[in-house]
């Protein structure tokens, strides 16, 4: 990782539930953001998630506003979280999956805030207002609106997602040479022999099949070892038995 | 929109606080999943959760299993998720950012299973045993670990994301159903049983080879049908020979 989010601000508006404001500090420890405020609280809520055990130092160095105009006096970019897709609307709504990029560009310039509204009702017109710009979590029609935890998780995900961009990791492991393969393959044609599978019909098709398969499953070479000991000691008892 | 996950099943494993499941079904039905199964809730935890207000579609449809064998028998890829980058894991371990997209492909073809373990002590080394390949949320090294229901969305959200985009072309065959799998290695673990090459001190980690090796080389349904001809004739042979 090593891609934390310092100029991010997260910004709770009349957050009810104490858990949610727990899990949204949760969530930017996770992915690095460390800038946490609250606008106008349900007093209890905010008294109480803090005293959590483990609330953390997120929590911990949180920061209580009167009203959404303080809490980003500061900020660069302000944007706020809907789960309309549009109500009549003044700002343009960007989808999650374009907004990442965006914020990005504002991250790298200064202090970026993002502001997520109370459970029931989210953020009100005048908060909306004070948005350069509005990000939408596209959804299910049925079920449009996250948890306040989860989207606060979804959203620095986004955010946090690209920042690593690490080439895609390798496969695993490589084949083993292909002579060793055909050795292990020799193996099982064996194994087959002594214990009765093979007959004169389908000899040759069974040492293509196997042939086959062994490329295919991309055998490494630690499994050639393993099979091959595998299959000796099951031909060694085969044999034993013909005797 | 309008970009389900129809063939996504997410399973929880020990899960034991009933809000975190709550929480994954709530972002199951945000993200268009509707397949939940639970394995060896606490039992409270499960009944609690079902009855919460509003538990909605996704979990009075939720099933409970007793084991991971049985929850993901009928899945063509097992993903597990693993807050370690790497502990002493066989499994090649994929970041969330790069797992999308084979999911996605594998979703194409068949019913895909991600599992989550308890909060406390994630999936036990047996539970991993059972999964293709791991899933890892990058995050900070302070606090590595997500919360269980912001992992589920934000996992949900990473599938759903592009979801617009067109898939993957798929692989050329896809994957036997896992519990076919794992009657293919038990009878190859009857035939080294015969064979004489288990013994005390190798048989667990025999089985838990021949269960990695059988989902890495994503044998099909086609290929389980000849292997298992090929291991009840050696079987066969092996027996008579002990009689």
């Amino acid at each position: 990782m090593g891609a934390a989010l310092p100029l991010l601000s997260v910004v709770l508006v009349r957050t009810r539930n104490p858990l949610n404001i727990g899990a949204a500090a949760r969530a930017m420890q996770n992915f690095g953001a460390s800038d946490l405020r609250v606008v106008a609280p349900y007093e209890a809520s905010f008294r109480e998630a803090r005293s959590a055990v483990g609330a953390g130092a997120v929590l911990e160095a949180a920061r209580e506003f009167a009203n959404v105009a303080e809490a980003v006096a500061d900020c660069r970019l302000v944007v706020g979280t809907t789960a309309a897709r549009r109500r009549e609307l003044h700002q343009p709504v960007i989808e999650l999956q374009h907004a990442g990029e965006r914020m990005r560009g504002a991250l790298a310039e200064g202090r970026v805030a993002l502001l997520f509204g109370s459970e029931k009702h989210g953020l009100t017109r005048e908060d909306l207002d004070r948005c350069h710009w509005l990000l939408h979590v596209p959804a299910e029609p049925e079920q449009p609106s996250l948890n306040l935890g989860q989207a606060v998780a979804v959203c620095l995900w986004e955010l946090a997602r690209d920042a690593a961009a690490e080439p895609p990791p390798p496969p695993p492991e490589p084949g083993a040479p292909v002579g060793e393969l055909e050795r292990l393959g020799g193996l099982l044609m064996e194994v087959l022999q002594a214990g009765g599978y093979l007959h004169s019909g389908n000899e040759a098709g069974t040492r293509s099949e196997v042939r086959r398969l062994l490329l295919r499953y991309s055998v490494t070479e630690a499994d050639t070892y393993l099979l091959m000991g595998m299959a000796r000691r099951v031909l060694w008892k085969l044999r034993g038995s013909l005797r």
